[in-house]
């Protein structure tokens, strides 16, 4: 095997961080993933890229409203007539979107105001205690990816990645997977241009999501229920350094598709 | 731990396979995958899914073209001059799809004859010899899939799925993620319409790209270059059965973005 081959060799995995309790309004994440990670025998490795379901961080960050607080506007029933949703739902959406996307019967995909185009803005009832409550994103999810990434650093002392990853649908596609939605101290691209293919022709295209790539593999062991919201990926190599998840975001006037 | 737990705790593994030749048109792909995880002390186990790039498919079918057998129409000549690129690529291009879905300078999208939306239809000149060849998509991914499943399982008497994989690029976000374009012996998507969630809530919208989720996972020890065209999942749950990949395709009277 060459050096690329050792490297490689036990390839990549994801590792469920089992046992976290339900997370509340001013959990210190970072320092519950060291806890449960040593409790579970599986503690970060230098390297490893932590994967943190979005649900947690916002539940964490109070990121969530009760819809019997809000008095939707005639803008939010209007849109709510259309989409067949809860008006006071549909404000929630509204007041976390710059612009709507799409909106007909049972679908609402709108841009955020951090630039995400997801359904209903990310806005979720699953895993919730209480149906009257819905949790938003986080309002700076790089901003939490990094101090978790603090957080890990200060009690683990491992050098890690940090990933919040949300679960999106997608046109053209049925089904739907986990992206990154905040990064910290990785590149979250993988840009190959002016790297040789095997025939030693330059590759012109080549920029690999893999903050994307490495939320849907996390996705594969903290499924939608089961209360694995937590996940460490080992054996990815990336780039660390200060990144943004703006990276991910397609510029609007390069796009085609809003 | 509990039973989910004692079962995943392990988590999910891509493993690479190291030491494929050059693929020529004729190799059977299953046995040679099978003979390579010999050699590599990396044999397929029951439940594995095995993912191949697309790439080696198209070359052991012989779905490969020469531009210069090509005689572009006025309306591929037309379509070159908007897109800027060669007219007998173009013309490759438009044969293999069913109408161009965006064309402006630099970027051609189209829905190809399979249903898939996706730039040039799959039509790539990267990892091959020779400047003024191209391979296209396989026929019928599905078919190849369920060729190398049934060689692996005769060869090596292991019970797998096979997804064929290809890099496609996306609306709104930056990146290439790897997505399954052919599928074998393994339900495409995890349905988890009418489970519950960890409140006792029924999930109603919880329908997961399984294929496309493994497919992005295989491509972090697949890589663009580097000649590791296969990839072995595991530790992933699946439903064995027969399925297609036009489960991963939505019907565009239910796509907003065509």
């Amino acid at each position: 095997m060459n050096d690329f081959q050792m490297k490689m060799s036990d390839g990549v995995r994801a590792i469920p961080v089992f046992g976290l309790p339900e997370i509340v309004s001013g959990t210190n994440i970072g320092q519950l993933i060291a806890d449960q990670c040593l409790a579970n025998n599986t503690d970060p490795c230098d390297g490893d890229l932590i994967v943190v379901a979005q649900k947690i961080v916002s539940k964490s960050e109070n990121a969530m409203v009760k819809l019997s607080t809000q008095a939707p506007t005639d803008a939010a029933y209007r849109l709510a007539e259309t989409v067949g949703k809860d008006p006071r739902l549909v404000q929630v959406i509204m007041d976390q979107s710059k612009r709507v996307v799409r909106a007909v019967q049972g679908v609402l995909i709108v841009e955020t105001h951090h630039g995400f185009i997801c359904a209903n803005a990310g806005v979720d009832q699953s895993n919730i205690k209480g149906d009257q409550v819905v949790t938003i994103l986080p309002v700076d999810s790089d901003r939490s990816a990094e101090i978790i990434r603090r957080d890990l650093l200060r009690v683990t002392g491992r050098k890690v990645g940090v990933v919040i990853s949300d679960t999106f649908n997608r046109p053209w596609r049925e089904g739907s997977i986990n992206v990154a939605i905040g990064i910290a101290g990785f590149d979250p691209l993988n840009d190959l241009r002016g790297t040789k293919d095997d025939f030693n022709r330059e590759m012109t295209a080549s920029v690999v999501s893999l903050a994307d790539e490495v939320a849907s593999m996390a996705q594969l062991v903290m499924g939608e229920a089961g209360r694995v919201p937590v996940a460490l990926v080992r054996g990815v190599e990336w780039r660390s350094g200060k990144y943004s998840t703006t990276r991910l975001l397609r510029p609007s006037n390069r796009d085609l598709f809003r």
